[in-house]
């Protein structure tokens, strides 16, 4: 086994887009283990939004990266070495392993993944890993979809969007999606079934709202924010359900952005505007993983990863994410599959 | 009785603040009855910040008071002429009577108002009527205030947040209000023993409001908006609840106003976000008439009225809201009670 642990550490918080300075990719030894712990060797990183968040010093629902620290991400690896009776080399593992090749963890923090027929390892950090519950519970306790009502989903193409809509569409809303290329429109639209599609880069997403929704918006999956938010708080109806997942458009501009113009309409429209952190649904995850897991086997849910290779390219690879590059799931391959 | 009905038309939308020649002082004839209809003259006329909102052809949540027509505005009034069995003269209603000294309206419409020993008529404008019943709901039913919170109420030496402050006393919240003069910031924490007080127009309320709230913010009673609620916005708790009763910083302002810059702490504490307006409680609104008036019997509610004299001079009094010169529930009286 090497010795060398190759990891991206933040050596200085991004000002808007994350630049080649922010982060240094350098090496370590491989961590020691205590009684109880469990070196484990990161197979795949998961590239998300809230990583910005992480590394910006704002006001937010972790503690943010300390500078000097490896950068924090959601990693699924498998168990190397075992002081622990719970956890055995070659078992696979999901935990916030970082940027990194290997980690040492106490084994009771570490999310034991089971070897299901037919279930590819990356489905772990994308449908069914926190990707999927977020969609699911953020749609399902907030959006709370009706059959007979208009949900728009933002970053629709999106891990999180597209099986939102989906899960909305298995419903029966109508649902409009707002993407940013032509192709991400056809997809959500011909492969996932999406009643319609605006590609926000080309299109008027006001005046298309207001031609795709005719009788009105009754529930926001808001992964965006800023003037996509505000058109759709343009054409809420009353007692409208707005999520605020994500709000990626903001993530990168470092002065203060300011909030929605048609905030008031919060106010007219008697609609609630919740935020949502899948962390809070840890306990209750695996009634979306059950679920998930058999819409999918039902072909009621697709899903896309998209995946870089190598640790060296992370930074590459979330780049993606921000220019909306990335077809579905953005994971960085930092070993093969045992 | 005399034909002539003082009214006030509006004749153009205001920009900014509300001018001389956006409503015309004008009179008509008192309106003719048919059958079902009774013939009320308006004593009190009850002046909200929402009237500014009726007076402009934004998105909102009635439809906007026609140019031409008498201005939108809540009554108390006595029946004057019946032809209905429903109601008799000397009866006293609640309606959407207008800025006018007589209306016309089928009596099934109107509001009867019991007389009550010791209640004055006022109260049914204020603590017992709209604004009281605001309070209650949009306090008990969206801020959720328990016991061991903080809660923020913003105009709270107003008709509206002086209620919700004092209801949130009672159900033993620490209660932090904030005003615009040292008089109203005294007037809440001696009288309606508030626990602390803010002077928006003198201090810095974003360092206030930390020192006042070291344990941070549960909910926010917003009547206000703009940098106030940024300031409410940085300090809130986990699942906050910030009820969006009003945005009187608003509503003057002739350009497209940014929503909060601290909208992202929605997300980073999976706030809840709601707008309310009281008709949608209207058909639970004794609920709350019973609390307080029990309340106020037991000196656990107090309420100030303010009264301006004339209905000539309502666009002079309707200003004192906007300028916070009103001292509680700004009422004109038009005539003379029976």
């Amino acid at each position: 086994m090497t010795t060398r642990n190759r990891q991206w550490r933040l050596i200085r918080r991004p000002k808007g887009t994350i630049g080649p300075d922010d982060l240094e990719f350098t090496e370590a030894p491989v961590p020691a283990l205590r009684d109880g712990d469990v070196l484990v060797r990161n197979i795949y990183l998961s590239l998300d939004p809230t990583n910005r968040i992480w590394m910006s010093d704002m006001d937010q629902y972790m503690p943010p990266v300390q500078i000097g620290d490896v950068m924090r991400g959601t990693t699924l690896g498998v168990v190397e070495t075992s002081k622990s009776e719970s956890l055995q080399p070659g078992d696979i593992v999901q935990y916030l392993g970082g940027f990194q090749e290997y980690y040492a963890s106490p084994a009771n923090l570490l999310w034991k993944i089971p070897e299901q027929e037919g279930v590819p390892l990356t489905a772990h950090l994308s449908v069914l890993g926190l990707t999927g519950i977020t969609a699911y519970f953020c749609l399902l306790e907030i959006c709370k979809p009706q059959p007979d009502e208009t949900i728009v989903i933002t970053s629709a193409a999106g891990a999180v969007g597209s099986i939102a809509g989906q899960i909305a569409k298995r419903i029966g809303s109508q649902v409009i999606g707002i993407a940013g290329t032509d192709e991400k429109c056809r997809w959500i639209t011909k492969d996932l079934h999406f009643d319609g599609a605006i590609n926000y880069k080309s299109e008027d997403v006001l005046e298309r709202l207001g031609t795709l929704c005719p009788r009105g918006i009754d529930a926001d999956f808001e992964n965006v924010g800023g003037a996509i938010l505000d058109a759709i708080l343009t054409h809420i109806n009353l007692n409208a359900r707005i999520a605020i997942c994500g709000l990626i458009s903001t993530y990168n501009v470092p002065e203060p952005v300011a909030g929605p113009t048609m905030f008031r309409n919060i106010l007219m429209k008697r609609a609630i505007v919740q935020g949502f952190i899948v962390t809070d649904y840890w306990p209750r995850r695996h009634e979306a993983i059950d679920e998930l897991s058999q819409w999918i086997a039902e072909g009621d849910i697709q899903y896309q990863v998209d995946v870089a290779d190598g640790l060296e390219n992370a930074l590459i690879a979330l780049d993606r994410i921000f220019t909306g590059k990335n077809r579905g799931k953005q994971l960085v391959k930092i070993c093969a599959e045992p």
